[in-house]
Parts: C-alpha cells; sequence; structure tokens
C-alpha cells in the first residue's frame, strides 16, 4: 500500500521488536515507555482468537504495539477526533485494517458499539493524574485530556471495563504507583480482582515510577503477584538490557 | 547483669548492626529476615520519644530491633504465654526493661493496657496466611497461631490500630504481596492510608515475597510511594551488600 499521508507536525515512531510504526504528533499527544511496556506485559487468552478493546487508546500505539500476538480483532476506542483519525491512518500504515479497527467516541457510551460482556482483553493506559482546580480550566487540550482525569476517572473506568467483559476476561492497565490504593479500591468495587503486578523502576536505586497490572473480571480474591521489578535504564543511563531486548530485540510473541 | 537462664533447646540469636539479642526456641517460633527488615523499614516519628507498640510481637524480635532507633517506651503485645516469657526475658538480657514491656494479652483485648489514641507507631508482623479448614484443627500450635490468621485477621488488626493510634500515627508492617489487595481494602476501611511501600524480592528476576508497608492514620487519601526494590540474595546466593549492611553494617540509627 501508499504510504499515509503525514499532516503538518507529524512524523512516524517505529517499535523494531514488533515491526510497527505509528504517526506521532508531538503538539498532540506521543507515546511513551508507558505503552510499550503496556503491550508487554498484557497476555494473551488462548490462542489469541478473542475480542480485544483498547479503552483511551490516543493514537493507538498500545493496541497496535498488542496486535502482532494476537489474531483476534481490536477496537481502539478514543474520544478524542484528531487522535482517532491518526490511529486510522497509523492502522492503515501497518497494513491491520482487516482486524483492527477505530472507534471515535466516549468509552462511557461505547455500549452499542461493544457489547457488554463481549470483550477477552482490555488495555488501558488511562489519564494518571486527578483533576484539580487547575486542569479544570485546560479542558480543551489534547494533553490534558490525555494526562489528567477529566473524560474519565479510575471508578468509572473500572465500571466501563467490568461491563465490557467476559467473565474471566482481564484488564492489564499501566499507571503510576502513587495511584495504587485508588486502583485497588476502583478495581475491588467491580469485581476486577488485581492477580499480576509489575513495578517498573527508572534505575535500580530509584523509587517506582510506572506499574503495570493485571486483573481478571469475577476471578477469585486474593493472590497477587509481584513480578519481578522491571528497572528502565542503567546507573550510565542507557536502557537496562531487559527494556533493550523489549524495544530492539526478538519480536514478543512466539 | 547476669545472663538469664536459657530453657531446653533455646538459643540466642543476634543482630549485629543493632547490638541486639533475641532468645529463640526453633521448637515455638523464630524470627526471620522478615522481623529484621520490618524493624529497619519503620521510620522514626520526631526524636522517637512516642509510644512504640509491637503488634502479636512473637518473642519480640521487630519491637527489640526497633529500640535502638529511638528513645520513647515500646509496648510487645502477645497472646501467647510461652513466647511473651521468651520475650520477658530477652528485654532483660537486651537491659532494655526501663522502656519496653511485654502485655501477655490478646490484642483485640488490649484497651486497658494501652490507651485508645495514645499510640505513635504501631509495629506488626502479623499471621500471613488466611483460614483455611485445615489450619483451623491445629489451633493448639505456636507455628499455627504465628503464622495463620487464626487469633487475629487483617480487618481485625486494622481496626485495632486505628483505635490505638494518634491522629498521623503510623503503623508499620510485614507481609506477604499475595495479600496485598487484602491489605489496601482492609487499611483503606479503616482510615489507615498507605504511604510507602517497599517490595522485597529473593532475587532479581524473582516475585517479591515480601511487602513492607507504611500507613498513617487519618492522612490523606492517594500518594503511595513505591521504594527501589530491595533484593535479598545475589545470584550466587550470598546476602545482597544492602542487606548485609542492614545486619552486619553501622546502626541503623543515626
Amino acid at each position: 500500500m501508499t504510504q499515509p499521508f503525514l499532516k503538518a507536525n507529524e512524523r512516524i515512531d517505529g517499535l523494531p521488536s514488533q515491526n510497527i510504526n505509528i504517526i506521532q504528533n508531538p503538539d498532540m499527544f506521543s507515546y511513551s515507555l508507558d505503552a510499550i511496556l503496556l503491550a508487554h506485559f498484557a497476555d494473551v487468552k488462548g490462542k489469541g482468537k478473542g475480542l480485544s478493546v483498547d479503552l483511551g487508546s490516543g493514537t493507538g500505539a498500545v493496541g497496535l504495539f498488542y496486535a502482532p500476538k494476537v489474531t483476534g480483532e481490536i477496537k481502539l476506542v478514543e474520544i478524542q477526533p484528531e487522535l482517532a483519525e491518526m490511529a486510522q491512518r497509523s492502522i492503515e500504515l501497518n497494513n491491520l485494517h482487516e482486524r483492527v479497527s477505530v472507534v471515535q467516541a466516549d468509552m462511557k457510551d461505547i455500549f452499542n458499539e461493544i457489547k457488554p460482556g463481549s470483550v477477552e482483553t482490555i488495555l488501558t493506559n488511562p489519564p494518571y493524574f486527578p483533576l484539580t482546580e487547575t486542569t479544570k480550566t485546560n479542558i480543551d487540550k489534547h494533553y490534558e485530556i490525555a494526562r489528567h482525569e477529566l473524560m474519565i476517572n479510575l471508578p468509572e473506568l473500572a465500571q466501563i471495563a467490568n461491563k465490557l467483559l467476559k467473565n474471566n476476561g482481564k484488564v492489564y492497565m499501566v499507571h503510576r504507583p502513587e495511584r495504587l490504593a485508588d486502583i485497588f479500591a476502583a478495581f475491588a468495587a467491580r469485581k476486577l480482582m488485581i492477580k499480576r503486578v509489575q513495578f517498573v523502576y527508572g534505575k535500580a536505586n530509584r523509587e517506582a515510577n510506572m506499574v503495570l497490572i493485571e486483573a481478571i473480571k469475577s476471578g477469585r480474591p486474593g493472590g497477587v503477584r509481584i513480578m519481578p521489578p522491571l528497572i528502565a535504564y542503567t546507573d550510565d543511563n542507557d536502557y537496562t538490557s531487559e527494556v533493550h531486548d523489549i524495544l530492539y530485540g526478538k519480536a514478543w510473541h512466539e
């Protein structure tokens, strides 16, 4: 296929290990290591034929990085028209239009487009920061919507995930460690049992700056596994070999 | 002072860094690295003049290892008479009887001995395992009481901690990561805000096998800090330098 037209200020960033390319516009929102680590962390149910949904997909990085791991359909849900349109072009750029699609909509309003109880796997890289008076005044900005809980907060997200998922379906989320108590409370309230957690530490001697979460709908309580620490950078500010492999090594799927 | 008499099967284990010795009886219950790391993890409020309480102290390891960090009074609460008596002898062995004492009692029944709202710092190394049919049949064994939630469970412990603590008083707990969802739920229900968490990993590439928790009574919600990963052993099965220092290095208090 021909290369989709890039608009002003857009560029293409690639993830070599998965051979996926994403159209980015730094004026709006760019994906970061968070998106890559989430797509890598997320497991595949069975042979990966079930429906996967990326809630709040932005330009589609998480869902597209996850796409080579599965064979089933993936829906990217994004409220911002400009980002949804960029995601659509990235789908075409990666020739994934036969099984990846964009739903430009508010995820609170998604149940006509995606049937409750139909989803095997939810991926989500939601806004990290609680609403403050300052953020309320910046409601028109793309970055604010992606970063602050303007359009969606944790209790709402947990409710939507619970409604969309099949029983025993899973939600994978990346978030900030400082929200951990909020995450446990919101998920517990919606019977999303947290089963697996991995903390990402910028360096070995730093506090964690990212947390990866796996939860299962209607799973049995208890039994959280804390995976080995994932250290992003060496003391010399290079990627650690583990993160380097995720970015540049062999593809994640067998 | 003269060396307290050691009974059959008893031995003395020491923590060189703190210069504290504990009378142990492997037939009953022995402290382990958990107790040492908890006492090390626990901060000191101000000049350490406030009352500290070790809830479920066993032979007193946590409270006694913490003692050199503070100048105030420490009460060790232990339900099992044999362990409480050993703790009393360890207090004398370390010449700490002027400010450390044992309360042999059920912690659910402690409010005549320790006034509600009077405690600055609670330390607790509670039973890790939920009750099962098997454990119920072994109710007479010291190890079962120390390891399984026979006499106290997490919601009860959170309730007692909340009642004993001053406002802004802190509880420090060591537990198993698989109980993390239960810990967040129990603490949130009693307004104990989890502020600082450290995971301990047996080796760098293993899942965490221990979690250290700091929570504050009536603190503001949110804002959990995940401290740098604490790795216990090197690939060669030696203590890492960090843990070696905690055991054998300079004293923890300035």
